[in-house]
């Protein structure tokens, strides 16, 4: 068994090589090629945190992975992360635990970002120029750094609910601090990642056309996206049980707005990509789910020689 | 983040220690003061296999534990072990993940054995002498050493599907082959330790009187103890949801022969011990409870000292 530090998890990141087989596996998943572990769950109430546990395998892989990721909130006061975590490459024919990578909850960010980007790249419009980033976390920047660089955006706006954190946040990211519902209005594609438990994004903020990719809402109770937005809308869902259980489709689905038949499948569209019309909203609701863990960390293992 | 090497492990395992510590984990959670994750499981079809992740917190703990524990059935065709895994110890206030215990499936083995004994303490009768292991595998080994040294048992008696293996099995251990109805009509305590998915002990051999420490159905589709012996004893539960679900008892209670309401928690009488009647039938089903990997794995690190 190899335990890989975090410095070397680093050193073997390919974005494109991960953008890819990001995108391979949803591809593979809609096709119910993998099998995926029920998501374990442990909460903590002082000081508060959360640990998830994912895991899948690619049928026919000769390795599975097991993710285990922590956030505890109030780390950040004591000078740590509030990330932490690793992922478990473990061989499909005989079990035998391969390689710890000891990413500290990395791995997680960084595909949580890709799958926005393939998001976005999936339903922006051709020529969308103007990105924008709702929060003013990691994920909000590492989404904006990703899906600059992969859909060369020229204009990013910001919006935060604490505006002075929104103004440094677009200040040090050469972007502008505006109000949600200009952010909305003016934005060719937007990003929501804030961990938000009531609608942030009204319908009155959503004009047709607007595409939307939804990242924040991913465990139950959270939500960025009111169900009036969500019901005028195509939606995209990354996992479609994961969507109507605890995404920004939850709240519609349970109101009757939305149909599980209605949703599109992320990994379906890139298998067999469709047309949206222009005045068409769409709007992206990834949960994350356990083949992009599975994806990230067979990459960065490949990477590394698969040595041991 | 420490990589705790199985040597280190072994050396580390101190027996009484960690049957109290099970002791106290099986009351703790009888008294609901543990949180559960749910189960995630993988099965692999070539070569066949299985991967269980497991994982606790008692409330109020410094730490909690997540386990991965693997099975490859071919493995030893090649001269590997068929167990393989780790137990990841965590931090409760900070999330960070202080060791991983690679124990390559040998803790969850030992809590298993010690549950037995801990069950078997429980319901078998004062003086019992005579004990009888149905299995002949790494389980039945381990079950078998463990309840002679802390029962005091003096005479062994053991039964396999395969005779031959059988008999060098016994011979090993110092015990006698005899068929299966034999020793269930003489043997005190019984542990059957198969991965049978047919009953393999049926009403003819069981008089009242008879206890048993049923170990070996511990996944849907496992079963050694007919339905209308379990309908005819009281039933000890590690886990009533579990029992229930996928335990000897399942198909009782699928039958409608068995209530909920009528099963005994293990840590309930643990906490409050009762009598059983000297002609009652007594049946320990266990299933394996992560609260069992929790106390193995925290009183581990506790004796490496908790250094990292």
């Amino acid at each position: 068994m190899r335990v890989v530090a975090l410095p070397e998890i680093l050193a073997a990141i390919d974005e494109g090589e991960i953008l890819a087989a990001l995108e391979e596996g949803f591809r593979r998943f809609a096709a119910g090629e993998v099998d995926v572990m029920a998501i374990g769950h442990l909460g903590f109430a002082s000081p508060p945190g959360d640990c998830h546990v994912k895991g899948a395998c690619v049928r026919g892989d000769a390795v599975f992975v097991v993710k285990l990721a922590t956030s505890f909130y109030r780390n950040p006061t004591h000078g740590l992360d509030s990330s932490n975590g690793f992922m478990a490459v473990v061989s499909a024919t005989t079990g035998e635990v391969l390689a710890i990578l000891h990413d500290r909850g990395r791995l997680t960010d960084l595909r949580t970002a890709l799958a926005g980007t393939i998001a976005a790249r999936l339903i922006a419009k051709p020529g969308a120029s103007i990105f924008g980033i709702v929060g003013a976390g990691t994920q909000a920047r590492l989404q904006a750094e990703s899906i600059r660089r992969h859909l060369g955006i020229e204009t990013l706006l910001v919006w935060a609910r604490d505006s002075e954190r929104a103004k440094a946040f677009a200040a040090e990211l050469g972007g502008t601090a505006v109000p949600l519902d200009e952010l909305c209005r003016r934005a060719d594609v937007i990003v929501t990642t804030t961990p938000s438990t009531a609608p942030l994004i009204t319908s009155d903020m959503v004009a047709p056309g607007t595409r939307i990719v939804a990242v924040g809402a991913d465990a139950p109770g959270k939500c960025e996206i009111a169900p009036e937005v969500m019901a005028r809308a195509r939606i995209v869902a990354d996992s479609v049980p994961q969507c109507v259980d605890h995404g920004d489709t939850s709240g519609a689905f349970r109101a009757g707005l939305v149909r599980e038949s209605d949703i599109l499948q992320l990994g379906a569209l890139l298998e067999d990509p469709i047309g949206f019309a222009d005045d068409e909203i769409v709007i992206a609701d990834l949960t994350g789910v356990a083949i992009q863990d599975v994806q990230v960390a067979k990459t960065i293992w490949a990477r590394l020689g698969e040595t041991h």
